[in-house]
């Protein structure tokens, strides 16, 4: 068992032998920009899913939902690079929101920030696999199932290794990706332009005229399409990895990534108006696409393996991601602290497995359907830019920095814009699942303060000063009752009883008999012992052992006034073989755990180990 | 939660209380016959099931099988006769062999038994069940979860409520039942001597010429028959249940039990025959008698819910006789002892609940189907028959009682004839499931053996003359150190230092640090403190609390020359609220659950107790 461990995860690292690895913008964009870069194998999908409603001619409103989410795409950038600038120690919307807002803005962000990690593993792996099946159809129904191989014997395993192994490995699906995408949408627009066909066949550009309902879908579309600029935040909370000029080398790697996706979803967009291509069952958009310009060759292939990949990347970045930010949150004591600790290969080891349950969960719930996960996925992203941006405003008041009003400017009006995406995503999402975040993110503000305040009384009453410290030690030697519970005379018994002399204080043996004659057979093998130990006997009614001694040490309890602790001395039976544990009642672990329940009443273990 | 308890299961009994009721005949016959008695419900369908083959006509030899069947049962019952006077005091098969046979034929009685009384839960149970789905269809598919709640939420909670309810609730259904075939049968014979139809129809008559194939089915019909004689030997296992004089009581009460199951048989086996009743999916045959005879009208409805009853009482006998069973092998050791002890309500309530998980376990496993189960079981009980009737054989020749040479004529010629019956079902059902059977009690008689083997070794190394249990405690005290593993300066840890001194050891204490900087700051604070006990710090390079104090141990426990005993004090948090162990690390329990597998190292759990 401790081996196949080993093997799996690796030898315990030392703490000095943490990594201090900084990354060449090359190696960056590929590790950071995997989950904004995959999120065009469903983006473009989302909003056309949407626009696909059976019956209404309102394809035509695809191209304006696609503008919209590109100039989106480039004020959240603009603004991010003012958090790159504001942040060269790193940390995300949660660190600069409870420095420049306060605790209730930082635990919006930080519960946003959860479910939008958690999210991204769930959709991401999702994604993936429908990528996989889409090339594969005789995968179909075991999507599930591939999902947790993936999340458990692939992501999980390699992130519980640790960090250095991931940035080897996931560094070229990422360009492998994007080269197959650009010689995707380079092929297309040469067809497009040199075919016969229209450009843009009419019926991509139908509309009916906008009366509410058309305009609800169309929002709401846009809202599906906000779901492609997740994962935009991660370079600027990144900065501190990057070479240096740090701060630089993040924003010319936060453009160069913008721009890439902003070139992406322009022309994948493009390319499906132009194939007029719509949803099916089984099969994504760009896997339709990717067969409609390759046919079904080896090119398509390409595609179809990359684009899984990168979507699993996406879901390592969750893993790069929410478990820092958890030790962060553990620090501040608004989660379990042990979050922060460090495992054997110094990641985050209970993080891992945390984010990995927890996404396993989802999946499973959701029967691995995206478009439902996605319901829940926007509304968190971009409530986490509007206060990372609105922080950032504060930040810039208080500091006054040289530029500050253009700044203040910048970051103020990304604030409005992606607050306005917060309410339209909400709004025209609320009854296809955006209420769970919206009852989500106040439960989790709950359970974070509730956690705080635990950890703050926990403090308070363990507080203690050196005198007091001091003082608790030296009073008179409390005195000790042990109390040895006896089956018999055995040499469990025997050694009992001799570690119960040891103490130093006084014993008192019990006997527990549930009829008379039992009783008196023990009383005499009692007294020819001559042992000199005070005996008391119990009679149990009800035939249990473990009430009458609870009832015993009860009555102790209210009339102990020469007493400090009471000790119950109970021996452990620890057997040669595992299987004969079966064999055993388990009365000594009944009454330790009971016994722990009282105070100042203290259960020694005595082990005692068969031979055979 | 203890109330629910106390409401389902009752308040707990005194051993004063242990009922000791006298049964008369017509009390006993109906608590002990339901087993036989309601095997009417599958036994004689069994029969029919094997025989219907589509394309062979061997319907015919149906009455044949029925009257092999019913011979069988004529010899079994008087063999069983002799086993109530040999056992005046009760007991099966494993007491009588153990007594008469030695070890390893009983064993290979109590493996048969064992699977006899667990297969009865699930058959009968499953059986019961197929009567009520067969009267009211809707049920079709709720099969398994009715076989469930029937399980667990009657037969066990009336079993551990205790075993006066259950005469009293038990005793009716059989006699309705009873009465119930009675009148079916009476009025189905009436009706065939009176119609115009032939008594027997000619297709029930047709018999194939007897090739090999032929004969292997309709001794196969014959083995399946067999399942119908399960539960005749409850009566002599329950002679000390009986008014006095018990044993003439108990065989007059096994005549007219087995008088009214032959009549039983034979009149159903004679009406299928006359309507040439064949197997139909989800509706048992025998609903499909009471249709006939009937039409679907209240007397219907009463058959098939006597039925049910009948058959669910049957599951209970499995309740009356496993667990007193496994009490009895419990005080020879062959089984875990708590399975032996009374429980609140003086039931063998472990036992109970055993025999409900496994027969669960067979009804999920097989889906609720009866045929499976069935194949199972006829092979068990005819083994235990053919024990008990040599064991009989072997006392009478030792003790030679008045008649002895007749009495070991019938148990001979019993024994003779149920075990060809025992190699029939083998053979002619090897590939039908026998094969468990026979890799099942080998492996039950290995396993019961290890058990016994277990707690000989044990109770030798466990025993101690009273001399050496004197001088073990007589010789010098031993020396005690006492090690306390601290986190800081606190109040748990003030006290945990204040008990260590009561102990009257010598103290070490030992704080594990992960980096040189928090090394210094604690030495310094504890420095401070002044407190004159020896501080070992203790470098953790993996981070982990666990490892560097249980090497630490495994150092002393090398050098330990002048201590008998290491004993180490960890505190115990008992957080005011449940929830709040989620928040806390386990480090305490963990090192608890390893040091307890150190020998000569002992626990002690110090209780601390939060307020809020």
């Amino acid at each position: 068992m401790l081996n196949f461990h080993r093997l799996i995860i690796g030898r315990p690292l030392r703490t000095e032998e943490a990594a201090h690895e900084k990354l060449p913008k090359w190696k960056a964009l590929s590790i950071f920009s995997s989950d904004a870069l995959s999120s065009v194998g469903y983006g473009p999908e989302q909003i056309i899913v949407t626009l696909a409603v059976p019956g209404l001619l309102i394809y035509g409103y695809f191209g304006y939902a696609t503008l919209a989410v590109i100039t989106l795409l480039a004020i959240v950038t603009l603004s991010y690079v003012q958090v790159a600038k504001a942040n060269p120690g790193g940390g995300g919307s949660y660190s600069i929101a409870l420095q420049n807002l306060g605790e209730t803005p930082a635990l919006i962000a930080a519960a946003s920030l959860i479910a939008d990690y958690v999210l991204t593993v769930a959709v991401s792996v999702s994604s993936g696999t429908e990528a996989l099946v889409s090339a594969f159809p005789a995968l179909i129904g075991w999507e599930v199932s591939i999902n947790l191989v993936v999340l458990f014997s692939i992501l999980m395993v390699i992130n519980l290794r640790g960090v250095r192994e991931s940035s080897n490995v996931f560094v070229w699906p990422t360009y492998f990706f994007i080269l197959g995408i650009i010689c995707l949408i380079g092929t297309g627009i040469y067809k497009a332009f040199t075919s016969i066909d229209p450009i843009i066949p009419s019926e991509s550009l139908v509309r009916q005229p906008a009366d509410w309902a058309v305009v609800l879908l169309a929002l709401r579309a846009f809202a599906n399409g906000c779901s492609s600029m997740t994962g935009i935040e991660a370079i600027s909370n990144g900065v501190p990895m990057f070479k240096e000029p740090g701060v630089k080398n993040a924003i010319i790697t936060t453009f160069c990534m913008s721009a890439l996706l902003g070139l992406m979803i322009s022309g994948i967009s493009f390319l499906f108006m132009h194939y007029h291509l719509l949803p099916v069952e089984n099969v994504t958009m760009l896997s339709q696409l990717a067969e409609q310009v390759f046919g079904r060759g080896w090119a398509y292939y390409y595609i179809q393996i990359t684009t899984m990949l990168i979507l699993y990347l996406a879901a390592n970045t969750a893993y790069n991601g929410l478990p820092p930010l958890l030790s962060i949150m553990a620090r501040d004591s608004y989660v379990p602290r042990y979050l922060g600790e460090k495992g054997e290969r110094l990641g985050y080891s209970k993080g891992i497995l945390l984010l990995s349950l927890i996404s396993a969960a989802l999946i499973v719930l959701f029967n691995g359907n995206v478009e439902h996960l996605i319901s829940l996925y926007a509304i968190g992203v971009f409530l986490s830019f509007t206060i990372a941006q609105s922080s950032l405003v504060v930040k810039w008041r208080r500091e006054k920095v040289p530029g500050w009003v253009s700044r203040i400017a910048l970051n103020g009006f990304g604030a409005c814009v992606t607050g306005i995406v917060v309410l339209v995503i909400a709004i025209t999402k609320f009854t296809h699942g955006a209420w769970i975040v919206i009852i989500f993110i106040p439960t989790m503000i709950y359970i974070l303060k509730t956690i705080h305040q635990h950890y703050t009384t926990t403090a308070k009453q363990l507080r203690i000063s050196p005198k007091d410290f001091a003082d608790h030690l030296q009073i008179h030697t409390p005195k000790n009752l042990v109390i040895v519970p006896i089956s018999g005379i055995t040499k469990v018994v025997a050694e009992s009883l001799r570690y119960s002399k040891s103490l130093g204080g006084d014993v008192i043996v019990l006997y527990v008999y549930t009829n008379e004659e039992e009783r008196k057979i023990f009383e005499d093998k009692w007294n020819n012992l001559n042992l000199n130990m005070p005996l008391r006997m119990l009679y149990s009614p009800y035939r249990s052992i473990v009430q009458p001694v609870l009832g015993y040490v009860s009555e102790l309890e209210m009339h102990k006034s020469i007493y400090h602790y009471i000790t119950i001395v109970i021996p452990e039976f620890e057997p040669a073989k595992l299987w004969h544990r079966l064999l055993h009642n388990q009365t000594g672990w009944i009454l330790r755990t009971l016994l722990i329940l009282r105070e100042n009443v203290i259960v020694s273990t005595l082990p005692y180990h068969f031979k055979e």
